[in-house]
């Protein structure tokens, strides 16, 4: 018999304890729940003889080394950035580990003594990083099982509304998951391969750079390239491949409009303003465009930035950074300003249900022809915190940490779930809980056979 | 008697050293001349009876602080960066210390032990930052005294290339100092404020932001807003000014030109590309533009970017980043990769000679008028490497430090050349060498009294 610890109780946490509660009380383990607040803890266990809430400050490294020594197994669904810091104890302590975050330069240095210690260590086993690996790796191991040779990979994902959740608003956009992230979501270059020809995007260029995508029975969405695709030519084993484009989904009509607070620079998070007090978000607005006082600051906009319609003044004004409020904060960066002022607008109302959509489209050619893959996912959320997001970030690390304690896994050491070990029979039982990829093929002949 | 140590025999040092040469020889000092390279040392120092060449490895703390023990004075001619590594070993060893580079952070934090000791710092004492210090609080200063106020101060410098020489291409620009911060400049956020109201401009959007300006003999220039203005109403104790604003100086047409690589994404020095061997200027280009086999490179930039006319096409085509040659870096930040490129075409010439512009516009307001002072600089190069920029670097520099051996300033402490007692003697000297601001004045009866 097992402990499991689970460090952090956060609302994104819901299903992933949920699921483990059960699988642990079914195998007779012992589950810890810790997070700073013990009402958080005990709110999100419930009542069980086999589980137990914990009061832990995760930067008090004598009472959190003294919670890891004592299980065998812990899964963090902390910020990113405390990963290191708790897989550390867990090579000290020889306990495994699991996330469902990108695997981060100080992890990858631990693979070695990892391995040494054959611990258990597995990140990016959430929605994306994770349901991705998971979905991609089994049509790319399968066609390759086949000896077809994959010609494209474009992997799209995003958190979106539900339909009926998303009328309310003109962005038919809400905040679903870290409202910062959503803020710097493609800073930074957007690097891809097509047809052979690298391709690099800046951050400023982005969100003119979409392509569409279809979801059938939910509609066409657009999609901006996200971050570096090329390194996933590596971690798919697709080195050779022409073609690989990662991307984030959102609404038509989205980009071009985020684009504005993009181009004004106004999701700048590198410096710091210090603003009078008594600033206003029209103030705000216009501290970004060129002085001239005989021109109202939508007449400016409109001028500065010429792909600006009325479509897209109205979906600004309706965030209020055309109104004399006051800011509510006036220190902090420009990105910071702009999400304290979109959290009022873009905050999910108690009835609003969530959308997660994950494609997949992969063309690979066989001895006679070439096929189009398009592997799909739509998962809607229920009564939050139930939410998609929660749902396809928490079941997959759960699933993984359930099946590793019932010693379905024998590989150890630093690992993705690229694996099929590890993948398939996680995809299998996400299908059970409706999780399930719908695949769709174009098959056309070979011209050059 | 005193031992003067000058750091770095690099081009930009000529004019200090051969002003040092004779200051010190003048008063029977030793002046040390240090670099890597001892033939650079011995050819900038010449031969004298007072002066003497060392060869010396920075990086060597044994050799360094040997060096910096022995002399009384330091002067830094190193790239910024290693300032304060220089500044500590003088602190150390109570040693004064002069710099032309910005006062950094870790050398703000030295200020109250350098002040402890009793040893004059001082920093920002070349072109820029420096002369655009001493001759604004010149002019600040002086209306404060005749108890005139300020209401703007607009603050102009550039480097460029002088008559006649900027024919020979169409950019009418080479690099006239160091290419690598011709290539980042503006890059960050440039904010001011103009009439009360603040504004920040992001990277993305600076260069076409221009406002022009005039040189009597010269014609018409454009300059763009340069980085953080704000700190300068502190900085010149012009703390309710309503419009402050620095900008750096280039010919007109040039900022809407280097935009294109600004938009594409070919500045950015914040990730690395690793382009596969054989990789051309042409396909460089082509990786910053969207995907489509049936446009060629011009085409596609003349339809991502619709300001982009012959003209600019033009000037593109110059650089050879449309020619099929190959790249001689392929590995790099697109900036390093740009920056080679443009270093073969923006070379000087033996025969080019520099230019380099300053200007200040301040309005006062005094009891019955309001005064539109305009007061200008221009410097031209001589033969190379006698150039305007290290002229105007050097000089103000090799003067402090003399001015200073002459007992001539009496604080002590970490400074900058923005007070009365350090900028007045230099820009008497260096009206006698040639540098000399043009000041013309538009007045107007004020209205509102």
């Amino acid at each position: 018999m097992a402990n499991i610890l689970i460090l952090g109780a956060g609302k994104s946490s819901v299903f992933l304890i949920d699921y483990l509660v059960k699988a642990t009380g079914k195998r007779g383990d012992t589950l810890f729940l810790a997070d700073v607040s013990l009402d958080a803890a005990k709110e999100k266990l419930g009542d069980h003889s086999h589980t137990q809430a914990v009061e832990l400050d995760i930067h008090d490294d004598r009472s959190r080394e003294e919670m890891i020594k004592q299980a065998d197994t812990v899964v963090s669904m902390l910020p990113p950035g405390l990963h290191p810091l708790i897989a550390r104890d867990c090579v000290k302590y020889r306990k495994h580990f699991f996330s469902a975050s990108y695997q981060s330069g100080e992890l990858k240095n631990m693979a070695s003594e990892v391995r040494a210690r054959n611990l258990f260590f597995l990140n990016e086993c959430g929605l994306d990083p994770g349901l991705d690996h998971m979905s991609a790796m089994n049509i790319i191991d399968r066609e390759k099982e086949n000896n077809n040779e994959i010609l494209l990979l474009k992997s799209f994902c995003g958190g979106l509304l539900a339909p009926g959740s998303e009328k309310d608003n003109p962005w038919q956009y809400k905040f679903t998951w870290n409202p910062k992230n959503v803020i710097l979501a493609g800073q930074g270059v957007s690097s891809f391969i097509r047809n052979g020809y690298y391709k690099f995007i800046p951050y400023h260029m982005l969100f003119r750079r979409t392509e569409k995508l279809d979801f059938p029975g939910l509609g066409t969405f657009e999609a901006y390239p996200n971050r570096d695709s090329l390194s996933y030519r590596k971690i798919y084993g697709l080195e050779n491949i022409p073609t690989i484009l990662r991307g984030t989904v959102r609404r038509i009509g989205f980009c071009r409009s985020w684009d504005v607070f993009v181009q004004l620079g106004m999701t700048d998070d590198s410096y710091r303003l210090e603003l009078p007090d008594g600033f206003t978000k029209r103030m705000f607005t216009n501290a970004f465009l060129p002085y001239d006082p005989s021109l109202r600051v939508e007449e400016k906009i409109r001028l500065l930035l010429p792909f600006v319609d009325d479509d897209i003044l109205e979906k600004i004004a309706w965030t209020g950074l055309f109104s004399d409020e006051r800011l509510q904060i006036s220190q902090g960066s420009p990105a910071g300003i702009l999400q304290r002022i979109l959290e009022d607008k873009w905050r999910l109302d108690p009835e609003d249900k969530d959308l997660v959509l994950m494609q997949h489209l992969i063309e690979v050619r066989g001895e006679k022809t070439i096929k189009l893959i398009n592997s799909s996912l739509v998962v809607k959320g229920e009564k939050q915190p139930y939410t998609a997001m929660a749902k396809t970030v928490g079941l997959p690390l759960g699933m993984a940490v359930e099946m590793f304690l019932e010693g379905k896994f024998e590989r150890r050491g630093l690992l993705l779930p690229t694996i099929k070990e590890i993948y398939l029979p996680i995809l299998q039982k996400l299908e059970r809980e409706g999780i399930r990829f719908e695949e769709t093929v174009l098959e056309r002949e070979r011209t050059d056979v």
